[in-house]
């Protein structure tokens, strides 16, 4: 099939659709060199203007999908069931959340990503365990979860390769926010790995990337569509991001927050969501009916059978199972600097954004896919919304280990809390549940 | 200046304006290859949604027009006035045109393009002249201006290369349809010709890139906008490009009815814009009112000189001025083909671009850029719009020299000629004259 790009750039262009065959062609041609870097983003900002069809989504992403390897879970009796996240600021759910789900019986084949922007990455905040490695290749990685029933691994080169082009031309072409380029990007990685369903968190407000309630709605909808024609159960989960989940935004401290999770204890908002999300995750799997997965959930961490498998996957991926059991191990920066509240009063506001970015400032993140992260640097939140306080009060305690950085980063976060003598309305974590 | 291309396309994406220093720096940049092709692409797709302030439209402009060389032509006593088509078919005008208001005293230094899609080119029905040169560097340019007052050559390598890198890009890419970025291209291809003034014959209509009224309206006001803050005088006249101008469309052809008009004879469709042409440039450039403008243009005609002068700029440009005096000295293509009426009626319809792109399977134009053309084959045409037909009646006779091409132009014309018992409305020929 020969088909001319331009002719097609000129069909999107003009609000037409294009066909399967031609949205397979494009993704085909681009990931073998045939199609040009500059016709490709010129597509692609007419698909920002234009957005998609079902139709085209559903194509695209299957294309996306099967531009490299898929991976082959066949063999494996028990359900496999993943979880996503569209990216937040002290967001450590997985990392507790994928011991309680296998613990019950689920296999959690997870695929996470790296910090970029404002939010941390799952895969940054494990290699602050020593020795934790995420570089899995395929057959390592379906070995391990016939053997333990999940993983935490990194994207492998030979998975969905037309994403990892598409992504890195969208970053350098102002191509990234679009709907359906944003769902067709997460969807492919994800279907890539041969679940039965799939778990979507959908992160709303000022530390997220989608800043709207009607953003993220949209946003979960087609997400939500493309696994429905793709036959792969999937459900989104709407939860607010105004401000960190937790206490801790970081990299080692927020491993600490996770165990602390896995041992009945940690932040109260950390526990819900956790425990929610698994539930979801075994009602998607079929096992069970949503009050009994709850239990579940619940029971897995009461045990202690959750902690054990925490110990359990550290170990395989060649982690320090002592730092798991005693989470103090993991190595802290060695100053601290309490931020004060300057008056007394409820804080109304505890901006997600302004204290991902100075996390990044501090070290803990990346500003540029090049840089090195600082496993110990961070945030713990005293003061969140709904508390009230009195002047000289902590609303943050940040651990650093330099100066400048530490000044570059209270400079981000100075007008993080807003501190009202109006006590705030305190918003639902979690909005909504698509199915 | 370091800025950064992605935040620039983001912020045009986001309907934001740019700065002139920004403009600038893109065009700068990206001619100097520091800016990629991918992130250009993505920025006009923009443009094409988004469209330009025109504030932001005369700093691109100016930016294009400083790209490379501009002519200098100070040490020319009398104005300097041109003429820019935005293409059609059997639009010979600029031929005949040129030698007229060189006659009356004004420079035109013109510069104009190849035939593209189904549009002629000045150039390709200037070389059907035995020997006749359209490639002249730009200080020859200059010696040729200054000694007979009139030169007629292509596009300099040296001269604008922004456009012509851009406008290849737009080509492959999807964003050609554009107000601000097809008039960024003419003016600043028009403005580093050094002009006191500049007449725009805007077309409009099935043969013209613009198809309606409103549209080509946005393009006149834009460009003469652009030449009101370059300090050019700038008049755009909208034409009727609904059926070709003339009989003749093809090369050789062209040139015999552009010295049928220098002598006083030919089509009156064709005399009648010639005239208005060269009334208006005369104007623009402040020798005479329009009264006397137009009488000094007619008196070219009729006193021979206007032909003279078409001999004189032959001769200096290599051709053989034999075929001047002699326009039947130049090769016609051998075979004859007669499209006949196939009922009684008006003639409705004689759809330009349907004829030009028949003209361009006889081998009369280009396909691809790479394409020969062949000087010999066009149309011949019989029966206008408000034309009465009988059954049998020749509409159009076509030189040719292929059958295999002539059955594939006949195709493309078979429907180009629609005839109705109701007498129709002629079009009038100039729609609109914008200053």
């Amino acid at each position: 099939m020969t088909l001319s790009m331009v002719e097609l750039i000129r069909a999107k262009r003009d609000g037409g659709s294009l066909t399967d065959n031609e949205l397979a062609w494009i993704i085909r041609e681009y990931t073998a060199d045939q199609i040009p870097d500059y016709q490709l983003s010129a597509l692609l900002m007419a698909i920002v203007f234009n957005g998609m069809t079902a139709d085209e989504l559903s194509a695209w992403t299957e294309a996306m999908l099967h531009s490299g390897k898929v991976l082959d879970l066949t063999d494996l009796a028990i359900p496999k069931i993943d979880k996503h996240s569209t990216g937040g600021v002290g967001d450590k759910i997985s990392i507790p959340l994928v011991p309680i789900v296998a613990s019950c019986g689920v296999a959690v084949p997870m695929i996470s990503g790296r910090g970029l922007g404002h939010t941390g990455g799952t895969l940054d905040k494990l290699e602050s365990i020593p020795g934790f490695t995420v570089d899995i290749d395929p057959s390592a990685f379906v070995d391990q979860l016939a053997d333990i029933g999940m993983v935490m691994a990194g994207q492998s080169e030979t998975l969905v390769p037309a994403d990892r082009r598409i992504y890195a031309l969208r970053d350098a072409t102002g191509t990234v926010p679009s709907i359906p380029l944003i769902a067709s990007s997460i969807m492919s990685k994800k279907l890539a790995e041969d679940l039965d369903g799939l778990l979507l968190d959908v992160k709303v407000g000022a530390g997220a990337f989608m800043k709207t309630v009607g953003e993220a709605t949209d946003l979960a909808h087609t997400m939500v569509s493309i696994g429905a024609r793709h036959r792969t159960r999937v459900t989104a989960i709407l939860t607010n991001m105004d401000q960190p989940l937790g206490q801790a935004v970081g990299n080692a401290n927020e491993i600490q927050e996770s165990i602390a999770i896995l041992r009945g204890e940690g932040p109260p908002d950390v526990r819900e969501l956790t425990l929610a999300f698994a539930a979801e995750m075994l009602v998607l799997s079929g096992i069970a009916d949503h009050a009994k997965a709850l239990r579940a959930a619940e029971n897995a961490i009461s045990s202690g059978r959750a902690l054990e498998m925490m110990i359990l996957v550290t170990e395989r991926q060649g982690g320090d199972p002592a730092t798991i059991e005693d989470p103090s191990l993991l190595e802290i920066a060695p100053h601290t600097f309490v931020i004060e509240a300057e008056t007394d009063g409820w804080v109304t506001a505890c901006d997600a954004y302004a204290i991902g970015t100075a996390g990044v400032r501090l070290g803990g993140g990346r500003a540029t896919k090049e840089d090195v992260v600082d496993p110990g640097v961070g945030f713990s939140i005293d003061a969140k919304i709904g508390d009230y306080v009195t002047k000289g009060q902590p609303l943050a305690r940040i651990a650093y280990r330099d100066t400048a950085k530490l000044k570059s980063a209270l400079a981000a976060s100075s007008t993080a809390w807003e501190i009202s003598p109006n006590k705030p309305a305190i918003p639902p974590l979690i909005i909504e549940t698509i199915r």
